[in-house]
């Protein structure tokens, strides 16, 4: 088996170190105004939405701060900082505080909502940039986002966190810009972002609230009986069918078919990505007792059952919490993270299925999903591989997902095919 | 009945403006050292103990400052103005943000623990100085508190704040250091707190917490069948019979029955407090929407079936949920509370059986706890009236009960007998 894992490790490793970071590296910098560019046709040439997000622009700061943290070439630290300045300087609210949603390339601002989605991976790319530079500067400013989303965003009658929250960190209003509701996609992208915060300060307090998260997320957000995780709530976490909210992907996706909801679905992508993102937690807290694993494996084999192509690899974007997907698609994320997600569960609960999954996933990532020519992964396919959205990159789709996923499983390949 | 009311109003001003402002403006503030002296024997003489501890120095801010706000003295601001000195000078930490617990005469610090407790009598005091006196340092303080209180002493988890903190800010160990329980009072207190910090501030973030707050107490810590607050919940808000805890008044009461528990116990006094601090917290909303009188009214009531001596007047200490007391002993804070209770859930709703109780427990007051001959009031009597606890101060107690229930009481009286 070894000699099989050696062989994806290095397809794997192939496309990080001659596809992503290449492609990255050359086009994803913006020389002349700084940050970063990320919106790129199926060929790889620039498009014209140069706007900047503060999602991007963050996960493009994590990407070349963790891959400098590996490969240690000043091109990926200066990649990095670069967008480190520009994130500081157009995007931080200097009079408020906290940072705003959108700029134009110019560093304009175009959309001045506080977004607490935008706020935590600010502090996930933050952290990682000084994990990786020693550059205090961006836990300083992770710190002082940490703050106050303490301050602002937390729910301190029922717990948790809001969801949108306009530029003077009032709620926004109801319904479409969800001042009214919680999601599981917040939360688990806020214990992603303390779990790093809290590996780069070593801090009591970032640890206690990574820790309080966690336990909110698997106590109000899972439906232990079906095994995967439920997407939205009122703001007492009682579950409400979802709908698409303003500032999300989901509501900004130019192509795919949109749920227009209220839909009691569930994402297979997000439910496996959780479980390694849990399993990333609960290292760094250094608890090894297991308490997740029971809750891990369902959510796993919840995407087995109902969410993966068991024929041709690969899962599917959306369904209910129990029977047939809604939306067979295939998305570049969501087969990016379950990559990651079934190699975590092969590596913590040795059940050989997971193993099998990950394999037929990369296979059909790899034959379908990929533009190997340009060295970065397409958008959307029918499930079959047919091409949906061949674009290189959006104002969503940069660096994050697909060269997290090859970096992820690189390293699990390496431990698993000693 | 104006006339009626008019002796009342009398009689409670004389016990204010010649008796409680002229005893603690004689007595009360620390010459030598600054802050203030709250320990006093039957005849007002000074005990030797003279540690200070935040809760009682905040309170006499707090009392000072309200009185300049009514009667324009320089003296009042004065004895204000120099407890602030003291109270920053030597109960900041510079270090690491926060009040400690306790100092010596002299200010040097004996306790630092972090208690939530002690964290919202600092903002209801430095908010009350401000809104007095017009100096911005006090509110400059109480909000530093507040943001303090949200990044270190709220549960993202689960809502509302923990007990007992450590100087570090960690949470305190479970049991009697209470890491591992949330408290009605503490919770109720932060109501308070909130309620003149908004009044001072104005501002959003503040208007909201103090919502979740009240949402919070009024969803998770009442019981509303049996009318009356539940004390002490684990984290998650289940009831637990109530414990000593470390650094409160029942923990360090000198004298009068002391619970060993876990008792099922309710504070008559502490419910019909709650009813009064809540409508001046919705009032202050500008909520007049009168969503909570249905649960004030059963409080109250709850308190006159229970708590309230109908021969004697005055509310006894501690009982049930439901059924006779438990510790029959009269208090001096229960039995001011009550008073502007009683009023205040006569002007709201009309009762007259509440108007009745005021003057029978006034009478009680005036008759066997007062000391009319110092001017300030007794700390603990048997059902009937007779002496346990004559001394006139102690550690916890200042001029913020019997100061704050005169001022509350001639305010409604002034209104009332018009």
């Amino acid at each position: 088996m070894a000699q099989e894992l050696q062989t994806y490790l290095s397809e794997i490793r192939d496309n990080l170190e001659k596809g992503i970071i290449p492609f990255w590296m050359r086009n994803g910098i913006d020389k002349e105004f700084g940050g970063y560019l990320t919106s790129f046709d199926e060929n790889g040439k620039p498009l014209p939405d140069t706007d900047k997000y503060i999602v991007t622009q963050t996960r493009m700061i994590w990407g070349f701060s963790i891959l400098y943290k590996k490969y240690r070439s000043p091109e990926l630290l200066a990649a990095a900082k670069q967008g480190v300045d520009f994130f500081i300087r157009h995007f931080w609210d200097n009079e408020l505080g906290g940072w705003y949603w959108k700029v134009n390339r110019q560093g304009t601002l175009l959309d001045d909502g506080k977004v607490v989605y935008g706020q935590t991976f600010a502090i996930y790319a933050l952290s990682e940039y000084t994990l990786a530079s020693g550059d205090q500067l961006g836990l300083e400013y992770a710190e002082k986002t940490f703050d106050l989303l303490q301050k602002y965003c937390a729910d301190t009658a029922r717990g948790g966190y809001y969801e949108n929250l306009e530029r003077d960190w009032s709620l926004s209003a109801p319904g479409f810009a969800a001042g009214d509701l919680k999601s599981l996609d917040i939360h688990m992208h806020t214990m992603e972002a303390f779990t790093t915060l809290y590996a780069c300060s070593h801090k009591e307090i970032h640890r206690r609230k990574l820790v309080e998260i966690i336990e909110l997320l698997v106590d109000k957000m899972m439906d232990k009986e079906a095994g995967c995780g439920y997407n939205q709530f009122d703001v007492n976490f009682n579950r409400k069918p979802a709908i698409n909210i303003r500032r999300t992907w989901n509501a900004e996706r130019e192509t795919g078919q949109v749920m227009d909801g209220p839909t009691d679905s569930t994402s297979y992508g997000h439910n496996v990505e959780f479980v390694w993102l849990l399993n990333r937690a609960m290292e760094t807290l250094g608890d090894n007792s297991g308490k997740y694993d029971a809750l891990c494996i369902k959510l796993v084999d919840h995407c087995l059952k109902y969410g993966f192509d068991a024929q041709r690899g690969g899962v599917y974007r959306d369904g209910p919490h129990e029977g047939e997907p809604l939306v067979r698609d295939k998305e570049w994320w969501q087969n990016c993270e379950v990559l990651i997600g079934f190699l975590d569960a092969y590596e913590h609960y040795g059940d050989q299925r997971y193993l099998d999954a990950f394999k037929k996933t990369w296979e059909f990532d790899s034959k379908y999903m990929i533009n190997h020519e340009v060295g970065e992964w397409k958008q959307l396919l029918s499930e079959d591989g047919q091409p949906l959205t061949v674009n290189i990159g959006n104002p969503w789709k940069g660096i994050y997902h697909t060269g997290r996923a090859m970096l992820e499983c690189t390293e699990r390949l390496e431990r698993l095919s000693r």
